[in-house]
């Protein structure tokens, strides 16, 4: 329902490949001096300068990962960027090149996948990031976005899943389960579009869930406020199968448990009553949504006073020893949740 | 037809996304100790230990690159990861860490990706490259690969496409048409089988051209051989899409135009002799065929010596002034026939 329908219809074979590779990436400009070589040879080349690199690929599929009924093709490349961006600055690494695949059916026009580079383009410009390579070619049906991400930093820079020990503090950015509500309107709406497609959609006041869905923000802003903090995270992991999900995976990685208290959970007010409008526990969005791309990190005890009162920050609980297990506490009790793998799987939820 | 219809068949739900990637990879292990950081963390990290790094991300799609009806997926899984490696070979260096993605459809049991999968490992540990990430989700339909390959040379020994100056002598490997070749053998005894599946196909005595289909390989070998012979080319590609479509692409980057002498074109006996039973021209099969993954490159004419009569090269031309454009001299005149893309095109000819 969002997407236009008077859009001029040119054929991908209209272009040829070649033709169209340089019709589709000729208005990027490259921003970093590390990008020796961009698109146009059988490799882009890079200059890590001394450092190490930090690679990552993701893919997006049509009908798994979005639904063309609701998303904007603009929006879709937007965020297809995004979410490998959000890998990087996991590693606490500054997001420098990305290399685009696309295989897209022969029903989509050239203009279809001009609104996606359109997207593309926004988020390498929002993020200085150089598109440096890529493929783009026909396939039987649907469209299947496969993005990699790479940057560079210095060892000491790095952080990876595996460091936390016991007694660390487990902090999460910016708030939980919005993108994952969003989702449900976006479903809902759409549900109603098919029904009668004369009605029309009810958006109107969820604008923050809805951009939490549909065009999701990288934190690779997160790494130079721990910089200014002093603060090195123990461990970190972008939260995009649901915090529950990333939870374990930090257990899994670094040979700790958790526990977390319900009562701490960032959560915008909209999440909250959106979530109650579908009958939904907040906090089961909250812990297994997913999709919000927020940084969960662990780090020293020693460090709770440099980030107690920060407004990006939320302390949601700390490690234990591996045979305590992970938990949630929950809100005015002593009762404990187990934490189990909910997470949004590609494979049993929406296929 | 090559599939094993006895296959057991365990619906990819079963084992979960997370669960899914590792039974895939358990296998895999590291190689290069230049891989930091492999499959389980957000990023890999790779430590290019002062050098420059090359990437370069290729997408291969169901019914367009390949079709499931004839080839066997683990040769896919094979010549998928060595498309991209042929790419890092193109650049004059040695690929050391590849990723893959993989959108699946559901009809795909786990046992279908086991075989990609073994694919993968066999060129992995062929070609001594460490899988270090990738993801696999689900797809609406059909199956799509994308592989991303890595690898770390000083600059002095990086090859781009743009160094190729008149008088340089233009030279390929190995031989070419083949693959094409094997291809029209494949579709032809398909069509026989989906006519009548109680036909046997005629495959005897076609290996050769139906290995160079099924199962190319990447001339990762070719970088020290040319050390070894002390050449460093002037310009590099790689054969993927046609001899002329490549060779237009040393023209376009480097600023020169090429002759080539038909005469000197390296084919194997029976690519002729199929071209033959085929009604078509063996050359053209040559000159547009593609998917060859030998190595097209200039050098400089002061290593003529070096390189005249070595088994793995054939000099097939030379570079000229931009504006003399780029022709094929025919055999036994000196008529001249312009070279056009007329390479394999994923848009125009099998979509």
């Amino acid at each position: 329902m969002l997407e236009d329908k008077n859009m001029i219809k040119t054929p991908i074979s209209a272009l040829g490949e070649f033709g169209l590779i340089k019709h589709l990436t000729q208005s990027f400009e490259i921003k970093n001096p590390t990008t020796k070589t961009s698109i146009g040879d059988d490799c882009a080349v890079i200059d890590p300068d001394g450092k190490k690199m930090v690679v990552t690929t993701d893919c997006l599929a049509e009908g798994v990962h979005f639904n063309l009924g609701y998303v904007p093709l603009k929006h879709l490349g937007y965020k297809a960027v995004v979410v490998n961006l959000s890998d990087v600055a996991a590693m606490n690494v500054k997001p420098s090149q990305i290399l685009v695949s696309i295989a897209v059916s022969n029903r989509f026009p050239v203009e279809a996948l001009d609104e996606i580079y359109a997207g593309i383009k926004l988020a390498c410009d929002r993020y200085q990031v150089d598109l440096v390579g890529g493929d783009t070619t026909s396939s039987n049906a649907g469209l299947v976005i496969n993005i990699t991400a790479i940057g560079m930093e210095v060892e000491e820079e790095i952080v990876r899943r595996s460091g936390a020990k016991p007694n660390d503090l487990l902090v999460v950015t910016g708030d939980l389960g919005g993108a994952y509500l969003g989702l449900q309107i976006l479903e809902r709406e759409h549900a109603v579009f098919l029904a009668n497609p004369n009605m029309q959609p009810e958006m109107e006041g969820y604008d923050y869930i809805l951009e939490r869905q549909l065009k999701p923000e990288a934190r690779t802003d997160v790494k130079n406020i721990l910089k200014e903090l002093g603060i090195t995270p123990t461990s970190m992991i972008d939260v995009s199968d649901g915090l529950a999900s990333e939870v374990l995976h930090l257990s899994d990685q670094s040979k700790v448990g958790f526990r977390l208290y319900e009562e701490k959970l960032p959560m915008d007010s909209l999440t909250v009553t959106t979530a109650e409008e579908f009958n939904l526990n907040p906090v089961v969005c909250a812990m297994n949504g997913g999709e919000d791309y927020e940084l969960l990190m662990t780090i020293a005890p020693s460090d709770f006073e440099k980030i107690k009162n920060h407004p990006d920050f939320s302390i949601i609980g700390h490690a234990v020893d591996a045979e305590q297990g992970n938990f949630l506490v929950l809100r005015g009790s002593n009762e404990l949740s187990q934490i189990t793998a909910q997470g949004w799987d590609a494979f049993l939820n929406r296929s």
